[in-house]
């Protein structure tokens, strides 16, 4: 896979965003569209294509589009599939032959997790480090890990899937059909779900009453706790409390340097972090007190995915299905 | 570290047992003796050399000892160092330092489950796999992973500790400080516990009722539970869901070939793995169901981690803080 220009995808649960990527690590140009994960991939694919045609159109005569990298959610990069992500209709689908189909250019798959701890690592705040667990909290959660300098794609090259880490058999239902899934609590639709479970049990006065489920988003429920809304400062705490927990577990499984946290839900800043900072140093071993730390990513709307998935694109070493 | 002969040891929460082990991989002289892990540790480092030197003299003239691997909780490899095991009074010792100051031997330290891996792929039912997480279910949970064919031992060296995953923030007191610890479900230890908590909710006659806490072992719950006794079965009953469910999360975590049970606990049988494979099947991804492998080990009493910790003396590619 060679050329001037790569075009790393972060396909979200929600949005996906292209980002035209020189060999340098900058993004040339970057345009975000909806998903609509619960279209068949038969509408994405024209729509991904038209993005990426579109921005190329407005780069300077003589720009060549060398590749495409697809960062997804549920991507085995040995296999080049995508296999039924949680959030998504689209069940197991080969986008790569979908692309190949509209365009002559050679196209990878990677797990948005591993693009993103590699985006982290390479040129966001886990640099310098060679032991890092990455948790995007999106739509749904990812993950993605590197020990002593290389990424962790499993066996089967599914990688981590530390979101469906269950922490209550008989907790909430999971899209990936097992119940109490990390994912269900410590994401964007995570924490949504909390605020409907604090709406069923208490009583406060709370403009959150007056939103539908549908309508809810994290940054509503960001904004309403800034301004003190108990409802919503308490969704934080019990989230923060969650993700805490769930970092001090991921800490005695891994042995890292760091955790990474990005995606959307770590934009509410200071109202989650906090309580995560509390949970962790209560739960973790006392032998990582005070020397693991907790990061959050300054990359932002999913730029180290796309730049972790871009950088792939000049190297082999990693599995990553490419169809030349 | 070069010799004909080297001691593997075994350390653990209730016993140890050494192995002299030749360079094949044959185990030609074995024997355990209590850890009494409640005493200091310069009670134990005499014990141990004297169960050394004892095992050696019985050896054909000429056999010398080349090195000794002590494979022990909570030890750094990289530092050398036992830090603080959940089930010891030891606080963090240099017990390579205590040895040496006996016996002029080269003498290194591995982490027991680290250890136990190495030995279940080399000489054990992982042989000839590459992505393996290994489980030793005794005093405490060890745990070990190898991940494309290269043994994890995390950026600190104390590599993965599984058993400290705490899968219920309110839930039982640990060792480690910390409260709900795998270990205090699914070990030895924990069966007990699980036995006690239902003696204190239910009324059925049982002959547990007659046992005191420090009396009790794996042993006894286990004959009782083959012949019918309804608090010994239903205590593997919930000690195999548990077990399960840790599993699953583990899958999700490692997306491994196979997943290795080892240690006292596993010797109870059918009793414990069918409801542990009931409820692995139940919890676990999709997707893995009936391709990821659930073995037990066939290596007896420390076998395994006395075979993988003698292996690692004859290669240096694996951190085990060797003192020559």
């Amino acid at each position: 896979m060679e050329g001037e220009i790569v075009a790393g995808v972060d396909i979200g649960g929600t949005n996906s965003v292209v980002g035209l990527v020189d060999k340098s690590g900058t993004i040339l140009l970057k345009e975000r569209f909806s998903t609509l994960a619960h279209d068949p991939p038969q509408e994405f694919v024209p729509r991904l294509v038209a993005v990426i045609t579109t921005l190329l159109a407005r780069l300077p005569a003589g720009s060549r589009l060398g590749g495409i990298v697809l960062a997804s959610p549920a991507a085995n990069a040995r296999q080049g599939i995508i296999d039924n992500p949680a959030n998504f209709k689209w069940g197991r689908v080969d986008l790569i032959a979908m692309i190949r189909r509209m365009l002559d250019v050679p196209t990878a798959l990677i797990n948005d997790g591993d693009a993103a701890v590699l985006g982290e690592m390479r040129f966001g705040v886990a640099s310098g480090l060679s032991n890092v667990l990455l948790l995007t909290l999106g739509t749904g959660v990812g993950a993605g890990m590197v020990m002593d300098g290389k990424l962790i794609q499993g066996a089967s090259g599914a990688g981590t899937e530390f979101g469906h880490v269950s922490i209550d058999p008989k907790g909430r239902d999971c899209g990936c059909g097992k119940r109490g899934c990390a994912e269900t609590y410590v994401s964007a639709s995570g924490v949504r779900r909390t605020v409907f479970e604090l709406l069923s049990h208490r009583l406060e006065p709370t403009f959150l009453r007056d939103i539908s489920f549908n309508d809810l988003t994290t940054e509503i429920i960001s904004r309403l706790a800034v301004e003190g809304d108990p409802i919503a400062v308490e969704a934080f705490e019990q989230t923060g409390a969650y993700l805490g927990h769930i970092l001090a577990n991921a800490v005695a499984i891994f042995d890292p340097e760091a955790v990474v946290l990005s995606g959307g839900l770590v934009n509410a800043g200071d109202i989650l972090m906090s309580p995560v900072r509390r949970s962790f140093e209560e739960h973790v071993l006392e032998r990582y007190r005070g020397s693991v730390r907790l990061l959050t990513s300054t990359l932002n709307d999913g730029e180290a995915a796309i730049l972790g998935a871009a950088s792939i694109a000049w190297e082999m070493t990693i599995a990553a299905s490419v169809r030349a």
